[in-house]
């Protein structure tokens, strides 16, 4: 992102100073775009492919918003269009993406590792969309972005993120991105959807609810899969909401001034309750907003373009 | 559309001052671009949500030209990436969107009042390209558009409406419209595909076809969807051609500069003759350019655009 | 293309001195296009329609990057879209397309013949992207670019075509246009894959392979289609490569100073193995990045561009 990278594949890899120059730029993008035209067209003559390999309209079209806003010419892929890989190795596929001579690659894959991969064998930059379990960069940007500006701060905070961890693709990223900004995260739910081999990752996990969010600043309320509950992670959809849910109950045992999260799409009345979700407190919406600025800015620095040029 | 309306969810709510407007825009917007160049980028930087919850080619395809010509930006949603809508509320989705913050959103859906409930629920205007058997204003617009042109009038003509009126999307809409102007409307069809209530709406209906077309200034025919011939509303394709398709002997019952429409894809040898569809009184093609001016008109009303400020 | 052609349906009805036309502005728009900004907005306000009724993810994309190179607006039509023919003749499809009045339409079809009767009934300029088994002009102009860019000269080459010839798409125009420029095509694959008919197109054909390519300057290998071993055209994919594959060892054969083409997606270890298609003498990469070039040279050319106002 900053000289030293020349692709998002997660957000292991950055230091503090790379997370804040990204806020930082998206901060600015986001009040270009506050007025009515939200055309900055930095990436015109840029071509970018979206190379979505599994489903996602959330993800992709922020990013789509986002190179539209900034004048890329863009070619969307998606799983099935996949002509291009049928009876075709992945490497041969990104040898030929290669050969269209894009200057950005945004990728979602299934398979952990695919954006290295990806990264390693093309010489275009590469912005990873979710690899797997393995990292959503930009959604950890987003839910960093959005907790920066409500909370005035990204340290210090006590955040708790609660529910489907063993699923969620963005745990991993969130972590990464919160500790090193010097957070103390404490993960929640039940114990079948957490990894025994997150607790190495400098987080504490409490599968008591009520105990974790006492005094959050915090709560980031990850999406139940209801087909999931087959699997029997747990008993059913009632009684986790009894007991992970997040209630106007609940939120009396956060910070006066928390904040509540959540990815999307929610599920009202299984892990979020709909007057918590539409509630105050609730920021699920800007989080959306938010991810466009943030993509905005992750693009504009892959293709090579400095922060301090942004004019207000 | 005019300082009145945020969105077009429908004709019946306009009157004949503002849907006037709207055809005198549309015809500038075809002036504008009967030359080589068909941009006129008025819309430049404003983000357009294209939400077609049903299929649709050939509304979806106008309105996506007519977006173009008008340099939007523009994101396409379709029925199959629905996974912004699955397991999620379709009030959730609408704030979700709302958060990508668009001027314009275009949506088709099954459910009649859905452009309304969107409308209401998000802050972007709402341009409604049909929602189930309520309305379809564009398609109503550009046949209004159509008939002004090559009638010269679009008041005091005697308009029948033929065919399937119980599944029609766009009869109701072309009902409101052609009434308030001031015409005659007929509409004729098997009994048993001409519901009861219709009849409320300022209309004659006719079910002999042969007297329902007698010096009529234009004849609308309506498709004849084939698959709906299993639940027998008429015993046979060739017996409704018999009754109720438009032939050439049956051209010389109305008056002499009467005109032939046709909304599309037409059934040649069903509803319509192929002599007739492929002769001097067929508008059908002209109606399908229209659309586009029509659409261009519609959004750069609802994007704020003046009339009066378009020259040519 | 020049002022005799207002369509590219094949390389047939081209002569030698229009080929070299489209080769030569390719060669201007790879020039212009070598730096970081690729737009060159020659077409910008013309409308072009992809309507590709058969699944191509290689040769649509790099039309649709070439159009977006060109400022083009782009209205893609696919197969599974296909409400806009859903019951509808071919003929009425093609007039309401036309009414949409685009400028170029780039059609895939599945039928031969089909690009001709596109072009036969409609105002705009059609550019086939492939008819059946008829011709794909497009992707023998890149390959002739290809051939003539690495060995400087279109003429008095050996050129070897191997493989799958009988269900090719590629091969009739690669041999109208290599024979018209002059060069000596040989035809190689099992006897049960070369289909009678195409000896009379003025190439030789030779079922051994080894001989096939002794002193050859070009050999361009075909896709095998792996489902089509089902059909029994030859005994087992091991026994292909064997008879049929290229390897390192069938390189030896060929002139010093020869080149290896292959359309793509390839198989490794069937028809080409994989020391060979990553070897320095393949130029597969490179025609996929010359098919962007050749596409926006044909599209410019309908468009009316001349080649001599081109600057660099």
């Amino acid at each position: 992102m900053s000289v030293k990278h020349k692709n998002l594949l997660g957000i292991e890899p950055l230091d503090k100073v790379e997370i804040e120059q990204i806020l930082d730029g998206a901060k600015i993008f986001k009040e270009l775009c506050a007025g009515n035209n939200k055309k900055f067209p930095a990436l015109r003559g840029k071509l970018i492919l979206n190379l979505f390999m599994e489903n996602s309209t959330r993800t992709r079209s922020s990013f789509e918003i986002a190179e539209k806003r900034l004048g890329a010419d863009i070619l969307n892929f998606s799983a099935s269009a996949s002509s291009l890989t049928k009876g075709e190795s992945f490497y041969d596929t990104i040898k030929t993406l290669e050969s269209m001579e894009p200057h950005i690659v945004v990728m979602r894959h299934s398979s952990p590792g695919s954006a290295k991969f990806l990264a390693d064998n093309i010489d275009a930059s590469v912005a990873n969309a979710g690899d797997g379990p393995h990292e959503h960069p930009t959604q950890a940007l987003l839910d960093a972005f959005t907790i920066r500006e409500k909370m005035g701060t990204l340290t210090g905070l006590k955040i708790v993120i609660a529910g489907d961890i063993a699923h969620s693709r963005v745990t991993r990223s969130n972590i990464f991105l919160l500790t090193k900004m010097g957070n103390d995260v404490v993960l929640s739910g039940p114990a079948t959807l957490i990894p025994r081999e997150i607790e190495g990752l400098n987080v504490k996990v409490e599968t008591d609810f009520d105990k974790a969010i006492e005094d959050a600043d915090v709560v980031m309320m990850l999406r139940i899969q209801k087909e999931r509950q087959k699997e029997s992670f747990f008993p059913s959809l009632e009684e986790f909401n009894m007991l992970y849910g997040l209630s106007r109950e609940r939120l009396k045992r956060l910070k006066e001034k928390s904040i509540v999260m959540h990815p999307g799409p929610i599920n009202r009345g299984v892990e979020i309750n709909s007057e918590v979700a539409d509630g105050a407190r609730s920021v699920i919406l800007e989080q959306v907003s938010n991810g466009i600025s943030i993509r905005m800015a992750v693009l504009y620095l892959l293709a090579g373009g400095k922060i301090n040029e942004l004019t207000h």
